[in-house]
């Protein structure tokens, strides 16, 4: 048995047989080869086993999930047999006298290179499907060990190096029980991701992927933090019932569902969640969110091959104010440029684009872009309680100018006789060093703040989040981000504002006890946090997080903070 | 006459010609050719032209310049003789029946190539030398009108898009008056080059290029900021008369050389320069400067192909020390990593250089390169008034573990009975908004502060302040800066520590009546700036300037903060 320390990033305990997941090397080589006869027979055996493989998963997702996951696996047996694609191979071979896998790469690239030019998101998909068959092809001819994720069929914990977005979307979750990883930290997308799906998760790990072997058994103590390899029974005992607990408290929790969030002092604060689609409400409601803190509208401009409409937009703000009953929804408008990049915007690239043209600097140039959205969410202001809040915000200079904009959009739906809410709270996030320091005169002008911490601390610290070599200075704890808070918070209290905060601290435990203590009103997180962190706030006391919030700003180091934090509470 | 406005770069009036300077488009095409003849006359008619110039430019050179500079035109001319270059040109045009220009410009690239990829510093510059040949005998082939900005053998204004490093090394001062550019800023690599020139600069015009023809006659206003094409008589002659008034005061300034910095009111401040290599120190003294307070210690470790040794380092310093006789010399020790490379550190690129492993994070790590450093200034401490000043800290922990280190080398150096001076003061920059926060708690256990305001805005605003696209942001007056400063020195007093400045901000005219007024104890800045702020400093009252700083830290924008001090002060 052998254990390693990672960073907690989703909570629970899942244990499990170990799936490594490790993206083969599909590498070919141009090998001359002399019976071309043989190697067309090697090919089309390999085009065999991959249709049985096709066959297979198809009917199984057809049983699983339903017809409408199962059809991509048909296209990809219909590339399997599409002689445009084959005979050219063949072909290939015979003339050229080159081993079936170089003529395979050769003949396939050539495909996914032409539809990814082409500007049509269907053709593109179309080249993200022959990418996919010709991997399986080649896992056949080069005779690699690969089992993809999504071909999982028994109970596993997944362990890899990282996750990508493409490899979380593909894990089944009816057997994707937990995952570990090598790399990334609390707000890493795979992080994210977990504690989205309430899968237990350990990232950070640093070696885990070269400890674990293929069908180790593994526990994910999500909770912790640590990962155990080959446990004893013993262990295994232990931690089942670990589980079991954790599951009573989570049942606990779910109690608290239609509760309001009131500290044991009787001070009641806001828990709102975060959202990115329409979607994602029903996992507000689920989880008892008394609002969206944080609706994050670049999605609707993803996945696309041009700008969404204003009516794309209004329906997508449209229902969510629905769905969410009148309780406040805080829209932030287009957050785009620096790492999150819209190809058809073909933004020039930036040698550092964490401090780039990006979110409202972009708005305020791109105003084409800029007044369609806000024209979309006037017009659904009507259907709920929308705010309205600007990301980026470093002057303000710029948070009158995109008020400006808003104001003109406003009297021209007016004119138009298009109903328009007349009460809108106008707010703007915090992430930018300048605007915590200079939130006293901001206050005068908005009517909302909320904190984002993920890149307000990058850029408090100067240190992009993304590095693993500069990881260590992403320190929520740091008593330079709790002063900034607390100045964004005091500010807003002196001109009778709120001031809410939208980065991942929000949802943290350990974090929690100072922001209650620096007076935050509304704290907006994964839902999945939600119900947790009311159980949390219901067993502290208001005016002792006070003293323990002071006590945490006048010491040196984020380290002696947690300290302070774990000796007072208990989590 | 037409004027354009600009940012004012670098002080003083130029009049003269314009020079534009304009890279031309060396590209070539494949071009078939059928009379091969007359082609491989063609090069060689262009390689005597090429030829000529060089015996020309060589002569002129060693007149003006000495023997030493002649040398780098001899081996071009070498170059232009040599048949492992020329023979496989003339086989190629004659084999391939291609055109000249595609011929050489093949085969020099191999060359080229070939020397970079050596790992040799005297290979890598015969590669460098290559190119230049290479472009001279393009110019003649595709009959291009380009002169060599070292070349230039008239009084000019020169005009260019930006200079970049090579251009400004080239430029003759002996002919060029002044220049003007369409981009950059007061901190962009030109404008400190001009500074440090003493030539006249007026950058970030946006279109002075395509305004300007060759040969028109130009005005640089360096102190306004202004570009005049083509004046009429008259406005030359206001100019001329502007021109000599200037010249007067530089007269004056030069009378503050060995004065010490006063104010109206009475109160010293010092005012330091900042320098790269040990020959710099002259221009302090000339410029009557207090001490250095900023040695940036990077160059030593640029333009060669291994870390430079503890004796080499140990000569700068110790070389710098002695030069300014007891007057204080601010070393910083290795600021490098982001957008600063080493090519043999061999580091991995970086998705933002600004915000990764650089400067004090990687110094840290890699503390071989550090320890050698920490060592050669130890042991140079006793030739002067020695002050260490550690780069990028961000953490009390950061600063903790760097004092460590020079603790533990200080005790090495006295256990091998070699002295260390008993009384050097340790600081820290302060260009990490975190480390501006918590000032009060690193000012217990620093011996002083400088501020790095280049880095604490762009960090401070988000704002890489590189990037055309959010300069806009890169605001010096902004009062979240005038505040954190504020944070600063008040944090410094209540301790009983100095606190100094080292960034462009500390040389600025506006920035200075502010920055007396906040409490600055050393102002650091380029050395021709110096007699300036000294003057204009002897001009005001510490007393007035601290109610006016007050005003400042509660206006809302930078524009309110430049009128202000606009309305208030004569600078």
């Amino acid at each position: 048995m052998s254990s390693i320390k990672g960073i907690a990033a989703s909570a629970g305990i899942a244990i499990a047989k170990a799936f490594i997941l490790e993206h083969p090397d599909y590498t070919v080589t141009h090998r001359k080869i002399e019976d071309t006869d043989s190697e067309i027979a090697k090919l089309e055996s390999s085009l065999d086993a991959s249709r049985a493989e096709l066959e297979e998963i198809k009917a199984r997702t057809l049983q699983e999930l339903g017809e409408k996951k199962a059809e991509i696996f048909e296209s990809h047996l219909l590339i399997l047999d599409d002689p445009e694609l084959i005979n050219p191979v063949k072909d290939k071979i015979k003339e050229e006298s080159v081993c079936a896998e170089f003529a395979l790469n050769e003949t396939a690239s050539q495909f996914i290179e032409m539809f990814q030019n082409m500007k049509s998101a269907y053709l593109q998909e179309r080249a993200a499907d022959m990418r996919d068959v010709t991997k399986r092809v080649l896992k056949h001819l080069l005779d690699l060990n690969y089992v993809n994720p999504s071909e999982i069929s028994e109970e596993v914990i997944v362990i890899a190096e990282d996750l990508t977005p493409s490899d979380t979307a593909q894990l089944n979750r009816n057997y994707v029980k937990g995952f570990t990883t090598n790399i990334g930290g609390r707000t890493s997308h795979s992080a994210i991701m977990a504690r989205s799906l309430e899968i237990p998760a350990v990232v950070g790990t640093q070696n885990v992927l070269t400890s674990a072997a293929s069908g180790d058994l593994i526990i994910v103590d999500g909770l912790e933090g640590m990962v155990l390899i080959n446990p004893d029974e013993q262990t295994v005992a232990e931690y089942r019932k670990k589980q079991e607990s954790y599951a009573e408290q989570v049942e606990e929790w779910r109690k608290l569902r239609s509760e309001p969030t009131v500290t044991s002092d009787g001070v009641h604060v806001e828990l709102a969640a975060n959202i990115g689609t329409p979607n994602d409400v029903a996992g507000v409601q689920d989880n008892g969110g008394e609002g969206v803190g944080l609706y994050r509208t670049e999605f609707l401009y993803m996945g696309r091959d041009k700008l969404p409409s204003e009516d794309v937009q209004f329906q997508a703000y449209k229902t969510v104010l629905e769905k969410m009953e009148g309780k406040p929804v805080v829209v932030r408008t287009l957050d785009i440029g620096g790492d999150k990049e819209l190809p058809y915007l073909d933004l020039p690239k930036e040698m550092n684009p964490f401090l780039g043209f990006r979110a409202v600097r972009l708005c305020l140039e791109r105003q084409d872009i800029f007044r369609t959205q806000l024209r979309a969410l006037l017009r659904a202001s009507v259907h709920g309680n929308l705010r309205i809040m600007f990301p980026m915000i470093a002057t303000l200079d710029e948070f009158r100018q995109a008020k400006a904009l808003l104001e003109e959009e406003k009297s021209k739906l007016i004119s138009e006789d298009i109903a328009v809410s007349e009460d809108i709270q106008l707010g703007i996030m915090v992430e930018i060093p300048s605007t915590a320091v200079m939130a006293d005169q901001f206050a005068k002008e908005v009517d909302f703040f909320s904190i984002g911490t993920n890149d307000l601390i990058q850029y408090t610290m100067a240190a992009d989040r993304m590095n693993e070599r500069v990881s260590y200075l992403y320190q929520p704890y740091n008593p330079a981000i709790l002063r900034l808070v607390k100045m964004v918070i005091d500010a807003a209290h002196r001109e009778g504002r709120w001031a809410g905060m939208c980065g991942e601290m929000a949802g943290d435990a350990t974090a929690i006890p100072l922001l209650l203590g620096l007076g935050l009103d509304e704290f907006s997180m994964s839902a999945t946090s939600i119900l947790p962190a009311r159980s949390q706030i219901s067993k502290l006391s208001k005016t002792d997080m006070q003293e323990l919030a002071f006590k945490a700003l006048n010491l040196g180091t984020a380290e002696d903070v947690v300290e302070l934090v774990n000796q007072a509470v208990s989590k």
